[in-house]
C-alpha cells in the first residue's frame, strides 16, 4: 500500500505543477532516472507515477525522447458548430485549390498545408526492403496485370489488420484502390448518377467537392461540430433528398472532427432505414491520440451499406498509391468501376505494404507515429497560443494530421495565403472546404512535419502576419 | 557488280521456292553459314540474299533463332468492312466480358483472349535494376506524393520518344496515368457530359464500351474495315451528333485495322472542321511488322484537338500500370481530373519506365519484341488456315497483339467459349465488342505468347472444337 500512495503522491505534485503552468506544454519532463534519484524512490515507483500521469492525459511518452507534457487548461475557445447556409451546391474554388497545391516539390516552402506525415516519420528502409522483396516474389516480377480485386495478400492482411476496431472482415469484403481519394471515386461512380444530391460534412475535404463536381453531383453541406461531427439531426432532415453520404468519421479532413460512437450507430441507423449507402473515407483512423481506435461507421453496418474506404497513404507511402475499400454490397459494382477506369492496380507497391504489415511491424510503426503527431499537436497548439491573436480559436487534436483554425472575422484567409507565401509559409485557406461563402477566416493547418525549432519559428512568423494583417 | 548479281539470284530462286510453297509460313530457314556453305558463296553475300528478301517481306528474322518464312498468298478471304447498325446505344456484354477476365492468374488456360505479351518476351531482369536504382534516388524513396502532371524525367523520355513518328512534344505535352485505358477515362471525363454521344470504330475495345456506359455516354459505332479501319465518310455523316470520337489508330483491338496516313489526315480534319476531340489510343502504334512506325493522328494535330493516349502495358510492363496522354488543348482539364480521379501516380514504377527508356534499349527492346511477335503472327497464321475450317475469314496482322476470325454464320462465339474453356483454352467472343446484335460469329486471338508446338496444339485443338460445333 504504501508504495502506491508514494507513486500516487509523486503524480499528484508534478499534476499541479502542470496544472499551475510551471510545466507548459511540450516542456520535456525530467527522466525517469532523475526522478527516481531525486525523490528517492526505486525506478518502478517513478514508472508507475508516469504511468498515472499518462493515463490522466497530463503527459505524453515519445519513445526514445522521453516524457512531454501534454495538458493545458486552454485559454482559447473552439469553434462553433458550423452552419452552412441551406442552399445546394455553390462554387467551388478551384482556382485557389490549384494554387496551394503547385510545385508541391518545392522544398523551400513550409508547407503547413499538406496533409502528409512527412518522410522522416515513415519507415523508408524497411519499404525499400520489403519492396525489393516484393520484385523478387512476384510473378513476372510485378509486370503482370493482376485480378481487379487486388492483392490476395494485401487484402488478407488489411482484413486481419481490422482487428483493432473488432472488424469481421475477410479479403473477400476488400477491394484494393488507388489510394483512398480513388476508392471514393470509385464509390460514387458506381452507386451515385449526374444530378444525384449527397451530404456531407461543412468544412468538408476539398477532394470530395471537386469529385462530386466532376460527375455532376449536388453537394448538400450539413452542420458540423469541431469535435463531434457532422450534426445526426440535420443529417435526418434531408435524407429524403440524397442519394449517399460521405463522411471522414474520425479526425477528420479538415476540422480533425471525431463522430462518437452513438453518432455513428444513429448515423448507420438513419441512412439504413432510407438504404442510403455512406461513403466512409477512415484514412486517418489509425493515428489516434487516445487510448484506442475509434471504431469506423462500418463496425455498426448491418445492411451492407457502408462503404468503408482507407490507405497507407498517411501512416506509410503517400507516393505508392495504395488504399482500399469494403464496400458491402456494392462489391460487384466497385470491381466492375475499377476494371472500367484502371483496369487494375500495380502488385509492386502492394505487396511491399502487405510484406510490411506481416506480423507486428505495421502496428509498431503506428504506435511511434502516433507519439510523434501527438506531441507535433501540442507544439502546435502551444504554438497557437503563444503567437496567435488572443480571439483565435481552435481544439486540441484527437487524432490525425490538422487544426483548424478560426481567427477574427475581419482576416480573410485566402489574402493571408499570399501574404504568407511571400514569406514562403503555405496555408489551407477555409474557403477551399466549401462550396458556399463560408469559413473565409478560417485555415487548415498541418502538423505532419518533425517539431524542430525552425517549424516552431515559422509558426511564430505566421502569427505575426496574422496580427499584421488585422 | 557479279556480287550483287550473285545475292540476287539466290534471293530470287528462294523467293520462288516459298511462293510455289516449297517453304511455308513459319518455317524456318537454312541459316546463313548453311546456305554459304551450300551455295560456295561468302556469308556476306548470304547475308545480302537473306537481306533482300526480308526487305521484300518473304521472311523474317527472329533473333537468336535464325530466319523464318513471312509470305503466303492466303487462300483466306478477309471480312468485309464492318456494318454496324445505325442505332445508338444498345446492350453491352458485361456478363461475358467478366466471365472472359475471370481468375486471369489461373495458369492451366491458354490465353488466346488476352492481348498482352507474355513475360518471357518483357526484359524484366532489366527493368529490376531500374526499379531498385529509382528507388534509390527518388526523393524519400518513392513515398512522397508527386507532381499531378507526373514524372518529369519520365515525360521527358516519352517526348524524345515520340522521334519515331516525328512528333513534336516536349514534357509539357505530357501528363502521366495510370495506364492507356486511364488515359481514356480521365479524357472522356474531361471532355464529355452525361447523354453526350461518342463515335467509335466498331467491332470496338469493349473496354471503351464500358467507359461510356459508366459515364452515361451513347455509343455510334460506324463501319470499319478490317484493314484500314474506321470509314472517313460514314464518320462524316454523323459529325453533328458527337461530342468526342475515340479510336485506336494504329493496330486497333480487336480488328488490329492500320488506319493509312490520308485516312488519319482526312480524320484529323473532319473533327477540326467541327471543333471535336479526338481521343487516339495508340498502345499498339510500337508494335508494327513493317518497316517504319505508323504516325498516330496525332502527327497531324494542328488544333490541339487529339488526346494521344499510349502506355508501356503492351511492351513493357502491362502490371505497371505506367500510362500517358498527350491532351493538345485540354492538359489543364486532364490534370484536374487526374488530381481528382487518383490525386497522383506512384514514382517508382514510373522513374523505373524512365530509366529503362533512357539510351536506346527500349528501341533495342521493341525491335526485338516485334519480330516476336510478327513471327507468332506468322504462325498463328498458318495455323488457323491449317486448321479451322475453310471459310474463316482472317486478315494478316500489320502489327499489334491480335487477330480477328470470323467463322461460318452459323457459329456462335459465346456458345464457342464455353465449349473451348471445357479444354482450358480462352477466347474473346466477338459480341464483347460491340453493343450491337452482330459479331456473333467472330472472335479475337491474341499472339501474345511465345510460340511453341504446345500453343500449336492448342490451336489444332480450337479448330477442332470450331469444327464440331458447326
Amino acid at each position: 500500500m504504501k508504495r502506491e500512495i508514494l507513486y500516487q503522491k509523486i503524480a499528484g505534485t508534478i499534476a499541479r505543477q502542470i496544472k499551475a503552468g510551471i510545466w507548459r506544454v511540450g516542456d520535456k519532463l525530467p527522466s525517469l532516472r532523475t526522478i527516481s534519484r531525486e525523490n528517492g524512490i526505486s525506478l518502478n515507483t517513478a514508472i508507475q507515477a508516469y504511468y498515472e500521469l499518462e493515463k490522466e492525459g497530463f503527459i505524453v511518452a515519445s519513445p526514445k525522447s522521453g516524457y512531454f507534457v501534454n495538458y493545458k487548461p486552454l485559454r482559447l475557445s473552439a469553434p462553433a458548430t458550423t452552419q452552412p447556409p441551406t442552399k445546394d451546391t455553390g462554387e467551388e474554388e478551384d482556382y485557389l485549390i490549384s494554387e496551394v497545391y503547385r510545385s508541391i516539390e518545392d522544398l523551400s516552402i513550409t508547407r503547413f498545408s499538406m496533409g502528409v506525415p512527412e518522410d522522416i516519420l515513415l519507415p523508408i528502409a524497411k519499404l525499400n526492403k520489403e519492396l525489393i522483396r516484393a520484385m523478387r516474389s512476384l510473378p513476372g516480377s510485378g509486370t503482370r496485370y493482376e485480378d481487379a480485386q487486388g492483392s490476395l495478400k494485401l487484402r488478407n492482411d488489411i482484413a486481419r489488420f481490422t482487428y483493432n476496431w473488432n472488424g469481421n472482415l475477410t479479403e473477400e469484403d476488400i477491394v484494393i484502390t488507388a489510394g483512398a481519394g480513388n476508392a471514393t471515386s470509385l464509390a460514387l461512380l458506381a452507386i451515385t448518377q449526374r444530378g444525384d444530391t449527397i451530404a456531407v460534412e461543412s468544412p468538408v475535404y476539398f477532394g470530395i467537392l471537386q469529385l462530386a463536381n466532376s460527375l455532376g453531383l449536388r453537394v448538400l453541406e450539413l452542420p458540423t461540430n469541431p469535435i463531434v461531427g457532422i450534426d445526426p439531426d440535420a443529417l435526418k432532415k434531408v435524407l429524403p433528398q440524397i442519394k449517399a453520404c460521405i463522411l471522414i468519421s474520425n479526425f477528420s479532413n479538415p476540422m480533425g472532427c471525431c463522430m462518437p460512437e452513438e453518432n455513428k450507430k444513429a448515423v448507420v441507423k438513419m441512412l439504413a432505414d432510407y438504404n442510403i449507402p455512406l461513403i466512409e473515407d477512415d484514412l486517418y483512423g489509425d493515428v489516434f491520440f487516445e487510448n484506442s481506435r475509434p471504431k469506423p461507421c462500418k463496425a455498426f453496418d448491418e445492411e451492407g451499406l457502408v462503404l468503408w474506404c482507407s490507405s497507407v497513404s498517411k501512416t506509410l507511402a503517400p507516393g505508392y498509391r495504395v488504399g482500399w475499400i469494403a464496400p458491402g454490397k456494392f462489391k460487384n459494382a466497385i470491381i466492375r468501376q475499377k476494371k472500367i477506369h484502371l483496369i487494375s492496380t500495380p502488385p509492386l507497391t502492394q505487396m511491399a505494404v502487405a510484406n510490411f504489415m506481416e506480423n507486428s511491424r505495421y502496428e509498431n510503426h503506428l504506435h511511434r507515429l502516433r507519439r510523434e503527431l501527438h506531441s507535433n499537436s501540442l507544439h502546435f497548439v502551444q504554438s497557437i497560443i503563444d503567437y496567435f491573436p488572443e480571439e483565435t480559436k481552435i481544439v486540441r487534436p484527437q487524432g490525425g494530421f490538422m487544426i483548424w483554425v478560426e481567427l477574427d472575422k475581419k482576416i480573410d484567409t485566402t489574402k493571408l495565403y499570399y501574404e504568407a507565401m511571400r514569406q514562403r509559409i503555405s496555408i489551407a485557406p477555409g474557403r477551399m472546404f466549401t462550396l458556399q461563402d463560408q469559413f473565409k477566416n478560417c485555415m487548415r493547418l498541418s502538423y505532419g512535419q518533425k517539431w524542430t525549432p525552425a517549424i516552431q519559428e515559422r509558426l511564430m512568423l505566421l502569427g505575426d502576419i496574422i496580427k499584421k494583417s488585422i
